[in-house]
């Protein structure tokens, strides 16, 4: 989220993973259920009553944050929240972690030990394990966490579930994140630094019944549509929380904040509160033309973050 | 095993994992049955009859290899390979692939459709499909290769599994990588370029019933001294076959071979030649000091690769 000024690209990621799906089609039988296109791979284990999910996310030096701003403790908490957001979206709970680290000369054994100290102490918190990945001298810091979380079989909340007249429901309140990154101080700042995945939402919802979620990592108006994308349907929404001091834009477009959007049949009871955090309707599920998003009766373009999208 | 010129640093690879293994014990009755310490950690799905095996790979620009030398899918082909051999050296077949990939401004988009590509067609090529991934600018290229394999339960070969008596193989000759990146050229640089790895004699010797396995990618000397670490034994050899033109110092000490190690009771009988590659014993398991490795009477220095070993 932090450098987006690097060189416009001719291509966008939609693009390339759009065209890689397209490529790997699944064979009827096959244990990958579900491959590119989703918060994470579902895998059928020959079996076995689990599904497993899949989820790998890169959390980069001068990209996704700043040396000056993230100590060791947030770089492993930021690193390892995507993934377990992604897992948190589709319902599961999380089992072991892979851990790819590039480590260029500036972070030394002590930020070594407690970037994998942090990690270790919140793997844990969730009830995985760290089992495995790699690690790599290199000239600027990333890291890759591969995560595997399980779902009861066939259960996993996927983004092509929606259906018409479903309520579209957001967990807390949105635009802290950016609005963090922009003053880079105060509630807001602690909001971006240290965001929560929504593991708790997300298993209650699934067993709820929900019919579909995301998580919201690069804009409400950007993941919204790609559940509506997914599942052939358009949306209608009115103004969702907004996090305390942020505008419309920092709500609607800023990423990072990992609350869950979900959706769910009219029938079913969704509390407003959910493991200590609101959950509020925000709309309703249309037919119309796939993928559209109307705010208060006005189309939303999708102002999301897009890694390779000129701006 | 480009870049082995970087500041010297205070602490090394073995150090941090050795200490991570420790910090992760796994909990009796966990699904997770091997983790941080062998080529890939074992994963067994409640009721499955397979092992899940899996694996993470960092290939990164200036550190594994230059953009001058290495086109988009030379890259793909030695990101994907690093991983495979893990597999291969478990005694496993292929599955699924998580790619994360690190986007400088260098590469255009024709060069991240020709990386694919290649990694879509390797990835076939096995048996496994891309499953997903992630994608992010970045200011340097890095690749991390996440493979799952798959073994019958309780069948991985793993490092630990060595007995007194074993016999010790090889497959293949050594010294063609490390002779290839010292030349730059030729036969051997060909070698470098497109490492093999060994799925077919992992899967062949797993079924003759080989007691251990791990695949060279940090040198003879220092992988086989891993094996008798994690064994509790020590071990005799003689002089490798040694790839034409490379000298014996590139045999038993240059990375990157992907070529396996394997061992073998007394009496199980290993061919000589397996799927079209030469197998050669080249010693025995031995009783005394736990991970001392003998050539030809005389101890053997473990000085292959470390990404953060003083040189």
């Amino acid at each position: 989220m932090i450098s987006r000024t690097l060189r416009a690209r001719i291509f966008d990621e939609q693009t390339i993973t759009g065209r890689l799906a397209s490529l790997t089609p699944l064979a009827s039988g096959s244990e990958l259920v579900l491959g590119i296109g989703d918060d994470c791979a579902i895998y059928r284990p020959r079996g076995s009553k689990e599904d497993l999910l899949f989820t790998a996310d890169l959390f980069i030096e001068n990209v996704h944050f700043r040396r000056e701003t993230h100590n060791p403790k947030d770089v492993a908490h930021n690193a390892l929240t995507r993934s377990l957001s992604d897992i948190a979206a589709m319902g599961g709970s999380p089992r072991f972690v892979l851990a790819a680290l590039c480590v260029p000369v500036w972070a030394d054994g002590r930020w070594v030990t407690r970037f994998f100290d942090t990690l270790l102490a919140e793997t844990g918190a969730t009830g995985a394990v760290l089992a495995g990945g790699d690690l790599s001298h290199a000239e600027t810091l990333a890291c890759d966490i591969t995560l595997c979380g399980a779902v009861p079989r066939g259960k996993a909340l996927r983004r092509d579930g929606a259906r018409p007249g479903d309520g579209i429901y957001v967990s807390g309140s949105l635009g802290g994140s950016a609005l963090g990154l922009a003053v880079g101080k105060g509630r807001a700042w602690k909001r971006h630094l240290y965001p929560v995945a929504r593991l708790a939402i997300g298993e209650a919802v699934r067993k709820l019944g929900a019919t579909s979620a995301i998580d919201i990592s690069d804009g409400l108006s950007t993941d919204l549509r790609r559940v509506c994308l997914a599942s052939g349907v358009s949306a209608e929404i009115e103004t969702p929380p907004v996090f305390p001091g942020a505008s419309l834009d920092h709500a609607l477009h800023g990423g990072e904040e990992y609350e869950l959007v979900f959706t769910a049949r009219p029938r079913t009871r969704i509390p407003k509160n959910i493991a200590g955090t609101p959950v509020t309707r925000i709309g309703t599920i249309c037919k119309g033309h796939a993928g559209q998003v109307m705010l208060n009766g006005a189309p939303l373009q999708p102002r999301g973050y897009d890694h390779f999208q000129k701006r």
